[in-house]
């Protein structure tokens, strides 16, 4: 069951060995998000869980090579993808402050005057897209390509089916478009943003791919090929958005049991973040109420409570 | 200044004359609306009141056959539309209870499901012209034919410019319409439905054509020619409507002033209705800060204080 | 089971009777408020309903004679006897609009500066009773001497044991008046508020002397002695401040239904105005859920259905 | 002006100095809290700042041995107090998500059934308080112990004056009190629970005696003494609760800016954890419109920069 990639990744084999027969002798796992076909027919018993070390080392344990869709998870990349364009600028336009609220709240975006609560709510992801488009002309080519480098696997790419669903199912997105366009918040046209945005939520990546891409962040901005993505100032920045934000409704939950900055998706895949050590994805698509991995949280619970790794 | 229409229409003129001649010594009158043009240009010094009797004599003061934007006040020819066609189960995708918020808020939308507090808030309205669209095929030419009958105007007639005005500024209402809709509580196109509804909102019309197109609400449901709108029962529920949840966050207060069923819009013009015997109309583009136009609302006051004919 | 009061008053006795057996014949009736023991143990069954003409005659049906607890009935009698006293000055410290939340809600409250929505919710009566209290140094002293003198009954009381159950059940209450101190916009020391204000909701009256009580406001503020309490202006005021908000969070459904000025209480009693000729009172404990009388607004519907006598 | 406890503090001392003259520098300081006449008082050029080492070794610069009014700070303290009785019972009572309002916010506690949402709002704090209470007798007074213990100085004290001016400004603490009540969620009579939390608020301490007292939280649950307070886990989550919500409507931004677990206080101090390194405490009374010293955060912000010590 168990991949190993490289002689130097014995280190943390055991412990997600050890997890991953926790969690196959764990019987609820939620249930698979239910607004698109696609993600309801995943089944919730998969599994998979991956690490990669800073050197690029990657291994993992179950599903851990099984393409999945990474939905949210995308935002963190766009969100990177913008910040080292523009710098600080972004924050005039989406805070950095947790939500109180349920992910697709309009309420606090009204009370705030269009100006999103933070960039990993979809109003947030959804101006970040917005200011990445205006500089880039494509937004979502932009994020593929990076996936792609970061992962080393070229064949990583959009799930053009998710994204039409995505589209079908996408009048609240759309609300949240116009809604801000109505306070001057969105540059391009709702329908290019939105379609921009449904197809990076629509990448479909693995573990392996997702543990990759986001080892910029453990190595402090420093991309695959040693270039610099982000200051190291901003890649603890974007940790901290993530540790504060990341998970939906449930991030103060989620701080308190695993203790690291991560991003969950409703496609059941968590990607977190070891600053300085490693960085860790994992899948599942059965969901909890709040919309994260069931049996994604209790891995990650797993990793830091047996390796001692939370920031905390 | 005074035009009398007939002989039979003497008793009200001294009292529209003594309103006239008090709003003119008063100085401030509030603001045009300024989110388009066509209604920002407007005079604010501008005033037209008219009293339509039941049986169909009509007189005023001031600038009462000037044409100005209608705005929400079709809102309630449309209902009274719908409400005709498939009676109470209309009341299934729209309530009929005030709203404690300003009129464009999307904040109770998403506590109530997707269902608008009532027909007269911008998403209620737009929830109504959905179901007349499906009823019907043309939501706004309904309207237009029935204003044209009432009123006997056949010049009466939407403002193309003011439309498309409204279309570029449609943000807001685009975001109300694709957020019902991902509730289900939409059945058209949203595109479509925007343009109905911005058409509706577009029409222009005279206190007088507007003081007679609503004296079927006076008439207990019996439209100019005779034949019955709404039952007797109906037309009682469309004025208890109007007097709840007509003038925005202001109906409260509107209902201690006035003691009358009204309904406003954000070109500066209210009708009002006494059941049994009477209609008004009253126009001034200076507007509060709730969006009712200043000396409209001081005028009906005064109209009510003077003849007593408050429903209290 | 009809007890005629006097021979004028024949005309809506037959009305009355129908009602009832209407009412009897009509299962479900709702639940008692089981906030507190004395409510709790009431029999939904139990029903009676009062008509009182200007003349003060008054008749009814039922238990039309037998006492229950008013509740917020007596918050109407307050906002006379304070207004009486301050006029105006009055709505600087409480508005007059729609409440779009449950009667208890604390949400609008903040964001509008510790200032009541309307006199009718909780909040809204604690401001009128603290300003009673304040202007005459027994609050609940002189609601009672105002319903004895109307109702023309001297043994109309607190009830005590009521009194008491409030105050051990009155967390919620204490809250708003605390919380609006804290804004200050309460005068009297917390404590000796919720004092008065659980007394005045213990009184104990029937439907006759609830009727008899509510007759200045049909009769536009003038007392059964002849003497006036409110100026004509203010008697419509009243009225209409009861039809927009007199319901709790179904004013709108009730205008609708009924489209008379109300008021309910949750020991399930409501009175209602028809201006210029009687009021009604009538009573079944039996609540919906947003806690107005189930019998009892199909009581009122069913008589202004077969009299015409609504407002509209 | 920089005063040296040990010669093994060197360390850091470099950077406090440098921090310190940046600061002096630096023109606004924000504004000092004025609900209260004690903390208006004081003068917002005041600063402090103290690092303590994990043997107890502790150092500062400018007034770090001047004691200030600790405010929101002991909400960590008496917190840890609880757990340690408690252990996880308590989070039936209080969430751990951070609030997306202002802190003294009773919006989120009505849609949320009387549960706070995290033990650092006032709310929460009040819940933590009254379980302790029911543990222990005497809340205020478990909380005196250990702080005296912990930083080694036996004069540190409640500040009477400040308890009593609390306690004349504690109507929106009682509202909340009373708020929770009514949903079950206190056990104390609120008079007694306000006492006890009025007094808590009050103590008075020094940056070195608030850093020193911290420290249990970088030894992963150690006291001074060696005994144990919390399990290693349980420290791991006091932090992740600080970092979270520790800085009122700030969180993130703290985050972001600074990257450590931390606790202010409207006195203008601040307290902060390097988990398995060292704590901080930061004093200066000027604060920004969150509630924050502004001079404290830019100070541990300066701290985090220079020594590269976030946990990001």
């Amino acid at each position: 069951m168990v991949i190993m990639a490289t002689t130097s990744s014995l280190t943390y084999l055991p412990v997600l060995e050890r997890i991953a027969e926790e969690v196959d002798r764990t019987p609820g796992r939620g249930r698979p998000a239910d607004y698109i076909p696609a993600l309801a027919a995943c089944d919730p018993r998969r599994f998979g869980m991956a690490v990669a070390e800073l050197d690029g080392t990657v291994y993992g344990v179950g599903d851990w090579r099984q393409p999945f869709s990474t939905q949210s998870i995308t935002k963190v990349f766009t969100l990177a993808l913008d910040l080292a364009r523009e710098g600080d600028e972004l924050w005039e336009h989406v805070s950095r402050e947790p939500s109180g609220n349920p992910f697709n709240s309009l309420v606090q975006l009204e009370y705030e005057n269009g100006i999103p609560r933070n960039p990993f709510i979809n109003a947030g992801a959804l101006v970040v897209t917005d200011r990445l488009q205006t500089r880039t002309g494509d937004a979502a080519g932009e994020l593929l390509t990076f996936l792609r480098a970061e992962s080393g696997n070229p064949e990583l790419d959009f799930d053009r089916e998710v994204a039409a669903s995505e589209a079908t199912h996408g009048d609240r997105n759309a609300a949240l478009g116009h809604f801000m366009a109505s306070y001057g918040n969105i540059d391009n046209p709702v329908p290019v943003l939105l379609d921009q945005y449904f197809r990076q939520c629509s990448v479909a990546a693995s573990c392996a791919d997702l543990a990759l891409a986001t080892t910029f962040l453990a190595r402090h901005g420093i991309r695959a090929d040693g270039t610099r993505l982000l200051t190291r100032s901003q890649a603890k920045q974007v940790n901290a958005v993530m540790l504060t934000c990341g998970t939906y409704d449930a991030a103060g939950d989620f701080a308190y049991r695993v203790g690291l900055p991560g991003k969950s998706g409703v496609g059941g895949g968590i990607i977190a973040v070891v600053p300085g050590r490693c960085t860790l994805c994992v899948w599942s698509p059965g969901l909890d109420e709040r919309g994260n991995s069931v049996a994604g949280v209790a891995a990650l619970d797993g990793f830091t409570t047996l390796t001692g790794l939370s920031v905390f």
